[in-house]
């Protein structure tokens, strides 16, 4: 019955899409014990990724930014096809964010907030989660960013 | 008495190599709860790593998926050393992917596939799990991959 | 009453820092389960970076050993705001070490030993934990290494 939080991404101006497809032999999301783990999410609008390349090279932070928050609705639209719900999340957990970072770039940070700061919009206190944060080098499908997200269930 | 798992890896002739020693001061694996959890595996032989360089540099894609599918062996040897049996598997949970990537390689998926397959080849539905992929720009030994998986158990 | 991890820490000399704050919207530690997991850490020291820089580069490895450690005990001081007490901690699990590399630097393991050496120091055997060793090409802050730790409590 209750849609709390796909409520919030309404008000938002944001809806959850349809969950992206693996680029791999594996599967997008597992549950195990109350855990709800998804595979690492690229920044996908449909079929194609909308940010390509490197922060601090063909990429802006603010657009490093928003690649983080799109990769964090996948991984809630993974949550949902796994949970049922998303307003059968008791808390979010742990983000793992990699950024595809040209040499000096070193504001992770600020491009994984992006991610960060949504979830905190939709599940308040319990959207608090810890964060590790990489530049990688080198990124499948030259994406911006790669995001897993760790949540808790009931 | 019951050995399906490896009699699975005798039919695609591999077996079970000798579970590698950690390269530090570390331990190659641990349970909690009902979950085992290898430490980053590296595409050993015996004390030698098979597949040394960068992809996309002195390494073809190929000869990553090889290297991956290596650390997936090793992996197994190490989660059997722990939970006593393959057969004791419940399901794979997830699959940490770490390639060695010169400029450019992207092919990380691919590469990571020679682990994913193999293990969905053994463990059926059961052997389906979740991933990230990144590409790194250094790595311990000059390994070509590094994989760390994660299992439940009975 | 009881408070043995913290006097080993000062029979090596040490002690526990304040728990440092986090570098974006995310919290520093969380609990799930009987699982800790802090958030990625890096060498600060109050609100300085102690040791920033390349491992390989401007950061020779007796350095980044140093880095590690003191990541470790800022991640030590994260468990303890979390848990209440380190002698709550009735196993480490995982370290994950990310290791901010020059283009040919390999001794990430040399490294993070810095973290897993204290860590058995101050646990014994429960202390042994499972371990991933990434060289990352940028890091935030330009920190030397960033370090995640995952402990079992009662």
């Amino acid at each position: 019955m209750s849609n709390h939080v796909e409520q919030k991404l309404a008000v938002l101006g944001l809806e959850l899409p349809p969950a992206p497809a693996a680029v791999g032999f594996y599967v997008p999301v597992i549950r195990t014990g109350n855990l709800v783990i998804t595979s690492g999410q690229l920044p996908f609008v449909g079929k194609q990724i909308t940010f390509e390349g490197k922060l601090g090279e063909s990429l802006h932070d603010q657009q490093g930014y928003d690649a983080a928050r799109l990769c964090a609705l996948n991984a809630l639209a993974q949550i949902k096809a796994c949970a049922g719900s998303l307003d059968a999340v008791r808390r979010v957990v742990r983000v793992e964010g990699y950024v595809h970072s040209a040499p000096g770039f070193r504001a992770q940070p600020h491009v994984l907030n992006g991610a960060s700061e949504l979830l905190v919009e939709l599940f308040g206190e319990a959207g608090k989660h810890t964060r590790i944060a990489a530049g990688v080098a080198e990124m499948p499908l030259n994406a911006a960013v790669q995001l897993a997200v760790w949540v808790e269930v009931e």
